[in-house]
């Protein structure tokens, strides 16, 4: 595949060399524009508005929505109005809101001016809708049909109005005043008796969603549902918009993204790695590990603190490490699992118990198992074979005492705190590996030293 | 929408307590399948029989397939032949294969016996295909139209056999030898005039995926290309089978799952989190914290190597946890990124130069910004506010200068190591926080070390 790709590319940069435009033509118009937008970010800049004037009219358009902001500013700056104009009437209304949301004022003020006055007011509307809502993400372009319509009428204006939709796989049935009251899909319009109404043969049961919504919660739902696409209505349940399954999938891949990214302790970035500036990464990373550091120093004087107790028996320092790590690790596991359960609704707060619950137990079995090994392993490998007289049978119970507890701890904290996190309304994500590490990173040491004294007399 | 949803249970289960069916089954034909199926996951499980023979063979069919596998195993028990027989005949292929590999085998064995020839042909088919396969993820139940065929004959193709195709918004167009030549739009068809032939209509240049190809790579596809169904061919090019968007969401978010649960150190479980049992998360998440720990007695280690020297100038104790988790938060960030950008495709093994090249200048503007904070909070809280004599201007270089190559090597090995896996053919996810903190770890201590030696002659 990539490489049918650079032999395409190499074809096409020869071809643009060579100023052999009708057979560029050629070849372009076989690609999908999702590849030309691809492959146009792997061109030099310059040949990059010669390629796009070839292009026909609605390729033109679809590839310049797949494009990236930058070149997309690039190619703006260099059309002239009337090529900004057409591109923009071709543009789906999502489209255009998402580059308007991405370009500098100056070039915004010049798309709204080549828009359509009705384009221009739909690019408005849909800008003022809270950012990750449902209404800002939705497009106005859908087939709107009314319940006396017969299955030819509706076919007939299916026809009319279809090429212009973003959709007609699903079309909607609305009342006079807008409200959404039915859905009929395609299939069933094609399948019913040509005199049949759509009022006897539409799903009246509508699954829809608000505008202010979040995107996320509207992506579920298609999901959920099996949707390819979800009608958006107002706070009078009139129908504005509709959601495709297309953008749902981005969506659903960014806010995966950026889950992640704030699981492993950073400020989710919302450009291509290899796009990120060296200091966009920078700005992204260091608040955390500067806020993370502070948390580290206070383990650091919970053991400055014991100081004397590990100089009476250095040897308990050398299982520090084993206990620390052991700890973030069930935490983090633990923390993991708890905050994708939240993100996907398999749990929520009121499970918070149940959770609970579950994760003692497993933290019993965890706790002992590890426990046990690292004993065997502390008497056999550390005592025995490398013959360290320091290790006393009390001291390898403090460890594995301290191991188990470790564990319990652990998880405990590793399943409440994205709990309520969620429940105060932040994004459990940020309760993940590095928070949870550091924070039981300093309790396994009070812990640890809290069982060497009882046990020890340290 | 949870608190409907809640009111809507206590009234179906009033009505089944009264035994209303009558009521009831309107209740229930007015709920989507996906929410029917959530419900009777909640419900007791004796009335789920009943419940279920009151639903309408084709919301029956659809429930079932959204329906948890112990309770589709459990409506199954409680099944004559005959009810059997009616449900497998309304599920599509892919579903009826879902069943047949998540049921026991005596299930198996009656769902095939009632299955019709050519379905269990179907289903045996699929189930040949390698797991996680495109082949193992597609319906068989796709428009297939020929070339020669006017728009007329298609529509009346499609009013023929739309009933029982999982969906008609994309027709294919296949030669005698069923190779797919050709794809075209339901509206396409539609816009079209009726006597127009479909050759010159449809797309000709058709994206399509390989049984054998991973079941990533077509939902990447298709999530690329935003189509809502993906046609899959076989070794000569035969059209196949269908994988339709909504089972690409599923696989979509079933890969994000994975991904985030190996990040988070433990082995992907596929059930969701309520109904995943003690045993099974101890089994998921033992292996990686014994082997974890593991790797931490090597730390362990260096640190013993290391007592005399500490035991000379304590106060470097103190710092030991801020270097340990700056170093393994630093890598983290960094591989979770990387991982991440492999994952969506944003780079691959040949760009791990330009990774390396970003990521140690991200290092150095990290690790001079810790640095000096780290400095002057040692000299100004540590030394001077809190009096702690012990450290002198040297231990504050030893530690900062430790800190800016921690942060270093940690970016650099956060960076490389998932590339390696990736590059291997191992699962860059495993190449994150969990391992990557305790190599650093290890590290982290060496640099410590060997800094504080020549420094400060320790």
């Amino acid at each position: 595949m990539a490489e049918r790709n650079a032999t395409l590319e190499t074809a096409i940069e020869t071809l643009t060399t060579q100023k052999k435009y009708p057979a560029l033509r050629d070849v372009l118009v076989t690609m999908n524009p999702a590849d030309i937008a691809a492959m146009f970010g792997d061109l030099e800049e310059r040949t990059l508005p010669l390629l796009f004037r070839l292009l026909p009219k609605d390729i033109a358009a679809e590839t310049f929505a797949e494009l990236d902001p930058e070149l997309q500013e690039l190619l703006i700056r260099g059309f002239s109005d009337s090529e900004l104009k057409e591109v923009v009437d071709e543009l789906y209304v999502d489209d255009a809101v998402d580059l308007v949301e991405e370009m500098p004022a100056n070039v915004v003020k010049r798309i709204l001016k080549q828009a359509d006055a009705e384009t221009r007011k739909l690019i408005n509307d849909i800008l003022k809708y809270p950012e990750d809502s449902a209404g800002s993400i939705m497009t106005t372009e859908f087939i709107d049909l009314r319940p006396t319509m017969t299955v030819a009428d509706a076919i007939k204006n299916i026809r009319r109005n279809g090429s212009d939709s973003e959709t007609i796989n699903t079309c909607y049935v609305t009342d006079e005043g807008k409200h959404l009251i039915g859905i009929v899909s395609i299939r069933a319009i094609l399948l019913a008796e040509e005199d049949a109404v759509l009022n006897d043969i539409m799903e009246d049961n509508v699954i829809s969603v608000s505008t202010l919504a979040d995107q996320e919660e509207a992506t579920a739902m298609i999901s959920k549902y099996n949707f390819t696409v979800m009608p958006v209505v107002d706070q009078e349940d009139r129908l504005v918009g509709i959601i495709t399954v297309d953008d749902a999938m981005d969506v659903m891949e960014d806010e995966a993204t950026e889950d992640i990214e704030i699981m492993g302790g950073t400020t989710p970035v919302d450009t291509a790695y290899l796009r990120t500036s060296v200091f966009q990464f920078w700005r992204a990373r260091i608040p955390w590990l500067m806020l993370l550091m502070i948390g580290a120093t206070f383990t650091g004087m919970i053991l400055d603190h014991y100081e004397n107790a590990l100089a009476r028996l250095t040897v308990l320092t050398m299982f520090i490490p084993m206990l620390m790590d052991t700890g973030g690790n069930s935490g983090s596991q633990c923390s993991v699992t708890v905050i994708r359960a939240l993100s996907l609704g398999d749990i929520e707060f009121s499970d918070i118990l149940s959770v609970i619950w579950k994760e003692i137990r497993v933290a019993v079995l965890c706790g002992v198992s590890l426990a046990a090994v690292s004993f065997l392993k502390i008497m056999l490998i550390d005592r025995m074979l490398l013959g360290n007289d320091d290790i006393s049978l009390l001291v390898a119970l403090t460890v594995c005492v301290t191991m188990a507890l470790v564990v319990l701890v652990a998880k405990l904290i590793g399943c409440t705190l994205p709990m309520l996190a969620d429940k105060l309304g932040l994004d459990p994500a940020v309760m993940s590996s590095p928070f949870i590490t550091t924070i039981v990173d300093a309790l396994s040491l009070l812990i640890y030293f809290a069982i060497a004294s009882s046990l020890l007399g340290t």
